[in-house]
């Protein structure tokens, strides 16, 4: 099985777990548990999202979180940007990175921020100039990416035009979302197979969500493809709470525990992972979605 | 990816699942269950277990369980059987299969069974021997293959030689259980290459429990290797009920989703496996663990 020795992941929990949680935490609670996360090892933190603040208030004060938290040497902080005026303000929050988004699929892309796909990646070539002249590194999130609430089935055709276009930009990583989390591993193959007649897999990230159970057997499946960033959030964050077990993005401890088992480096403590995560399930009052984390505080 | 294109389930559900539960079902529900998963295609079915009534209540009453379900023609009904007495109750029940289990590790098979894994490896030869004799088909189940509560990790050395016996004696398939859900895709194929110098894949069966959400990325190694036998239980049966989310057996629809997506036939119905999802919550009293139908029943 030909494996990569070593893997990036990227924390999400802060910004895409949070902005899917019903219940909003303190800009206290969102700067201890950032600070925690880079304690435990991970690389790549999103603090938040610079988007207009009636539009995800469990993300505003996204300027006081990063003011707040501690800077640690080697981590890699970032946060969503949806325009200039989102580039000012990481720029006033002293972000070395930012990450853009949009989807493959219209009605996905309309839903949204109502507009269609060509019309998103229009507005991104001069975005991406202006923080690449600034000195920042551009990531890219792309939802959709393996299926569409509205549309259904997303072809590799339909995705791969856009992935050559964010690249030429100058975005140093596309990252591949299953935002409902419909994909499986076979799929997963053969969506980097051909997006690698392209492009180079070391420019691709996954972000699987776990909403059926594939996330990990997906991931393995990027794995032997060779791809070496995966996105996740602590405790699986982002799930449902009115739907006991409903999963959002992959816990980054089942991840991780998967990762370490297979002889895989992160870099990230576990142990670590499992107390953030008791400490956000008491601020969220349930046991937040890992079962690696369930099957440590239950024994 | 080399991927077989047909599998087929082992529902463990009414055995093992049901055995790990603290609330025990009547008899009238066991047998609704196991008529349901019968028409939804599921073509192996284990109803229960012949051990003493004693040492599992829940379990207690299989007899009954036999009488009272509609046999379906094509499908393979089994049960565990750990001894003369168990075999004589199992033909007495009229069931075409029996499945005989033993643990790797000595520690773990003498606190379930009061005796050394030699010493049960030993007892096994004139039992199947009598039950091949008359007419039925035998499986074994081998606990702790992966992991051990008692003794921690398990060798594939330690594997083989119970496997090759267990073949020896006419056994027509071995279940490799993850008894504990601790192992990983890598751990998988290495376990598979080394027992597949000495004995077909054929004769192997994959049975993970899916405590740290890797059930699914093992049974992904497993179809890479080209085993083509998994064991499941409905709704992830078998977890704890006092920590929710906590995990038992891999969810049956979670696996079959996984498959169908991949283009692997297995002959069930998916919808039916959610509708008895739903009927055995109502039983419970609580949501049974499957991504699947956690995501199908909150939309």
């Amino acid at each position: 099985m030909p494996l990569p020795t070593q893997v990036q992941i990227v924390e999400v929990g802060p910004r895409d777990g949070l902005q899917n949680e019903k219940q909003i935490l303190p800009t206290e609670a969102r700067i201890q548990l950032i600070d925690k996360l880079s304690a435990s090892g991970l690389q790549t933190i999103e603090i938040g999202s610079f988007v207009r603040l009636d539009k995800i208030p469990a993300l505003a004060n996204t300027e006081d979180v990063a003011a707040g938290i501690t800077r640690r040497a080697g981590v890699n902080y970032t946060a969503l940007v949806p325009n200039e005026k989102g580039l000012s303000r990481a720029l006033e929050a002293k972000l070395p990175e930012i990450a853009v988004f949009m989807s493959v699929t219209d009605s996905h892309s309309r839903s949204n921020t109502n507009r269609s796909t060509a019309e998103a990646l229009a507005t991104y070539p001069p975005l991406v100039k202006q923080a690449l002249d600034q000195g920042l590194r551009v990531r890219a999130y792309l939802s959709t990416v393996f299926g569409c609430p509205y549309e259904g089935e997303v072809k590799p055709e339909q995705v791969r035009p856009i992935v050559e276009a964010l690249v030429e930009m100058g975005v140093y990583q596309i990252s591949l979302g299953d935002t409902i989390g419909v994909t499986n591993p076979l799929a997963v193959q053969r969506l980097l197979e051909y997006l690698g007649e392209r492009v180079s897999l070391d420019t691709l990230a996954l972000h699987f969500h776990d909403t059926r159970g594939t996330a990990l057997a997906n991931v393995l499946a990027g794995l032997q493809m060779g791809v070496t960033t995966y996105d996740s959030a602590i405790g699986g964050l982002g799930g449902c709470p009115y739907a006991p077990g409903a999963s959002g993005n992959l816990a980054t401890e089942d991840l991780i525990y998967m990762l370490h088992g297979m002889g895989i480096e992160t870099g990230v403590n576990l142990d670590a992972l499992v107390e953030i995560n008791q400490f956000l399930s008491n601020l969220f009052q349930r046991q937040l979605m890992s079962k690696y984390s369930i099957s440590r505080l239950s024994t």
